[in-house]
């Protein structure tokens, strides 16, 4: 999924922490799932179209998206991301 | 501590990154920490009662418990922290 | 860098969370890099300069250095980090 969403030029990097176990319930019983988590970084303007293809490529019915506003962060990388997510470059 | 939160309806889902290594000072003194990062999903009208318990369970005298705000998010996957985090339907 | 950002009260703790995988591209290539997302808890006051710190330390030409801002925290935990990256006590 990383993969794709970076060359469909949705994400500027996706960085994929791996091992991690989740609780929860769902449809009342506990469960404990290992999971994945992954840090996208993109813009806020990206983020509709970004949040569908995460939808159209999961396996889960209901994946857990979530976006955090970014407040400071290095100038050269943020324009980066900004470059490297900008449509009309798209391939 | 995770299912513990999950079971009370504190957070809808507590998921565990496993192995992070902490460096800060205590006492004077430099130290080195094997930590567990947890991510727990829960709303802001949840948080005062979460972390009264996750400082009750912790083993440390200061734990570390940082509240992020979310800006965006899947629509379906917010109605659903909200949900299992309703006291009402506390078991 | 961890060590010498916490010795120098740049940051009160620094939380590194191993075994990461990035996918980006870079000058028309994708990547796919083992990296390690290091978490660092600091005040927004300190963060210009811990910016500047990570840049001569880090490898990369153009590091991802990304602050988010925190909404809600344990009020003692969140004093500590004040004291502990207070510039009047640098060693």
């Amino acid at each position: 999924m990383s993969k794709t969403l970076v060359s469909k030029r949705l994400v500027a990097c996706a960085t994929i922490i791996g091992k991690a176990q989740s609780f929860y319930e769902w449809k009342g019983k506990m469960v404990q799932d290992s999971e994945v988590l992954i840090i996208m970084k993109t813009t806020a303007r990206r983020y509709p179209a970004l949040e569908r293809a995460i939808k159209a490529l999961h396996p889960y019915e209901v994946p857990e998206i979530i976006g955090l506003s970014v407040k400071s962060g290095f100038a050269p990388y943020l324009a980066w991301i900004f470059t490297q997510v900008d449509q009309s470059k798209q391939n």
